[in-house]
């Protein structure tokens, strides 16, 4: 059987010189990347007690949405600014040019929910970082954070703390 | 038990005067809510046989993923033209103000295969419309389209023709 690594194809010099690009959309165009792919996910938290899955645009709904189908979690999106129809919470944070802005619905999580984020991949760890300040402003509790790919050589893992991160796949590099 | 509708939040006059709003993530964010959404979806099209489910983004993802996981199908993504990092075939339609530009990757589908078309809403029927067209030229086949929701009102099921369409809930309006 082929391992989850293989189904990934890495595109150097995308988007720009110097960075080997890791294309999620390889695995999903495969039926057994993609449920190797959610499985394993899965399997890394499956010790973790969550009572929702948050995911942000847009590929972090292709990853949470299976796995909170299949747990029987509800599924929470986050945004970027001006997308969601109700009253939101939002989150600004620098990216290397500038900033972004990330929103939450108020009413999608209560105090003391113990919340899953599920993200196709982590670098710097930047929006990871302002989507846990996001959901501990509304009183979420973030037991963990899964991801398909890590880019360990960006450290993003450095700038969660204690937060516990688990990935499908880890490469060294950038 | 609740019905899938009651799990829709109706937001009048967004994102303008007139409009009412069909709130999506209002049924995701409840667990009982997703399971339905995605059963029903399912349900509509199991006579149904295909070989890939293909879903644009951004709200395509959620419920294509899912569908395509428990069905043992390959995802693939239209993206907004940019985003997707292969090489990729494009078809641009026209908005009420101004065009869009829609892509797949290339060898994301092969010429034969039978397609499921996975969306969160029909409205008018211009995205829908431009993303058969776009199958079409890999040589796709597409055998369906199955959505959330569907504003009857809009009338995109007439822009359609011959291809199948199916709706788990259905408004009148618009």
């Amino acid at each position: 059987m082929k391992k989850l690594e293989e189904y990934v194809m890495s595109i150097p010099d995308f988007p720009e010189e110097g960075i080997i690009f890791r294309d999620v959309t390889s695995v999903l165009q495969d039926a057994d990347g993609l449920r190797l792919a959610v499985d394993t996910m899965q399997e890394k938290v499956e010790d973790l007690e969550y009572d929702v899955v948050v995911g942000p645009e847009s590929r972090g709904f292709i990853f949470g949405t299976p796995i909170a189908y299949n747990n029987k979690k509800p599924f929470v999106l986050i945004r970027k600014a001006g997308k969601l129809p109700r009253e939101t919470v939002s989150m600004s944070y620098d990216l290397e040019y500038g900033q972004a802005t990330i929103e939450m619905h108020k009413d999608s999580i209560k105090p003391g929910q113990r919340v899953l984020i599920v993200d196709d991949l982590i670098a710097t760890g930047g929006t990871t970082e302002a989507m846990i300040k996001l959901i501990e402003s509304l009183g979420g509790v973030v037991v963990g954070i899964v991801v398909l790919i890590e880019l360990a050589g960006l450290n993003g893992r450095a700038k969660l703390g204690n937060y516990r991160l688990e990935s499908a796949i880890c490469y060294p590099g950038k």
